[in-house]
């Protein structure tokens, strides 16, 4: 192959990931910079020479087909990062453009768990599908939605916001978006340790978790609770994987996925979060899609899943 | 143009209308059979003579480019009739393949609430839309989703089951799907007329339609009552826009569409359900979706909408 490798950058909040991939998904080199320089054009100088030592071991830029980004409110139309409460940089950054500036390649971005869905169907657990809703389940919850091969992004690139979507309609939690009873409240780990707290405070139920402040406790601390067999803890899982469980069957009611794919931290709790997730979706299911929807953890490592997913955009420019 | 017509047919449960259609939408000609003959060849038959008459008519097959028929049921990948409780024949219907084999004519068949979003893509207010969610609230609710200027059929043809979307999670209704609290159990005719006896029922409010028996108030007499000025009519519109509302803020989280087309019966409401669904749809919007996301009633005529719909399959073929 002429141009064997792609260029994955994983953009978050604190931390810019980045790696060079070739086609069957082994990242060859990677890096990070910091993202909270507030001076954007330095942050640009700053990857740039970074990069630039990545491309040159993998021998030049002429090997390399092109960038794939994975940023906060990226817009795969625009090529803008828009809107970005959670980054440094005030007003709409045309990073695509940037990129392409910079290294003279073809760059196309797209947001976290957009690029998540495309690292799954291009080196992960949906290679082959054509159908498939990917859910990042994280401090928030992303979602990327497949429909034929391709990345739904809607009329305004926005597409696939799931997290969103108002899952409890009745005394709903407060999400930060404004709204009221979102899944995000509910199933991110920040929704899971409030189930937790609003468990421990709500009965007299013994728990290995009371010995825990209420206020510092995480999912991963009700995770080892869970698996050591607290009965508490055991049902913050169960109630997760009901409301999740509960929100997939709207979404199968919607674009008929094969499969619905699980990225993050709540994936490692196993068959405790699992087997609620599918018995839930099922009893929710129109009869033609019960027990015919599979749900699968992602199989990309972590360390490596976002920079991966990030790249995969680059071989489609 | 060498082929300037399409036969479109729209098979309903008790009778099929058929018409042939040029490129602008115009029914040039129509017809209607009864679809309760319980012999599949037999009613073949029936269609072949009665269609063979238009198409005579129309100057010969060799103006027909090809057939749509949207059917209960319609499998646009495999052609067949599926799952068919509202048809009288049992088993799968291969019915594309005894189209092409009646006519020697291309066939393609789908659901009617996906014929009607390729309608309204190709003749109606979605002319020239890439992403917009079609609903047809009749007895039933249907929904056509297109995405990127072709309908969703997801995985196995049967995507866009928004009427069984689950929209009240307490004390939901029973759904004839066997599920409980479906958009379709509030928002289909039967499901207004169901929200106007409960109102009648658990509150002691004047209203004009006590002086119906309540088992046989129809969705029009609810309409022709809140036209008058019935407090309790008008409640029973501001609920169901509520509950459509609702659920149309979840669905356009998933496609991020520029409108949602809404078909049928309930449309002839007008700013009686239009208000109602918009402010509850806007109020659960994400902030980028506010104010942004077009709510339009179909401007094709009743009469001709499902067979024109239907024939927009044919242009593709």
């Amino acid at each position: 192959m002429e141009k064997p490798y792609v260029i994955g950058i994983d953009m978050g909040g604190t931390n810019t990931a980045f790696g060079i991939v070739d086609a069957r998904g082994n990242v060859v080199s990677k890096g990070a910079i910091k993202t909270n320089n507030p001076d954007i054009n330095a942050y640009m100088e700053e990857l740039k020479t970074e990069l630039s030592k990545l491309i040159e071991s993998a021998g030049g830029i002429k090997k390399i087909k092109g960038i794939g980004a994975g940023c906060p409110n990226g817009n795969y139309y625009t090529g803008y990062i828009e809107l970005t409460p959670n980054l440094p940089w005030n007003g709409n950054i045309p990073f695509a453009r940037m990129l392409q500036e910079a290294f003279g390649l073809p760059a196309a971005i797209t947001n976290d768990a957009n690029a998540a869905a495309v690292g799954e169907m291009t080196y992960g657990v949906a290679r082959g599908m054509k159908n498939f809703i990917m859910i990042t389940l994280g401090t928030g919850i992303g979602s990327g939605i497949v429909v034929d091969g391709k990345i739904v992004y809607g009329h305004d690139g926005f597409a696939g916001e799931l997290g969103h979507t108002i899952t409890v309609r009745n005394n709903g939690r407060p999400c930060g978006c404004g709204g009221y009873g979102c899944l995000e409240t509910y199933a991110s780990a920040t929704g899971i340790a409030r189930t937790a707290r609003e468990m421990l405070e709500l009965t007299d139920n013994p728990s290995s978790l009371r010995s825990i402040e209420p206020k510092i406790i995480t999912s991963k601390d009700i995770y080892e609770a869970a698996k050591e067999g607290d009965k508490l803890a055991i049902e913050v899982f169960e109630y997760t994987g009901k409301v999740l469980g509960e929100a997939f069957a709207n979404f199968v009611a919607f674009s008929a996925p094969e499969a619905i794919v699980l990225f993050g931290g709540l994936a490692k709790a196993g068959d405790l979060i699992m087997k609620p997730i599918v018995d839930n979706m099922d009893k929710n299911l129109l009869s033609i899609w019960r027990g015919k929807v599979k749900v699968l953890f992602s199989n990309l490592k972590d360390a490596d899943a976002a920079v991966l997913g990030a790249s995969a955009l680059a071989w489609e420019i």
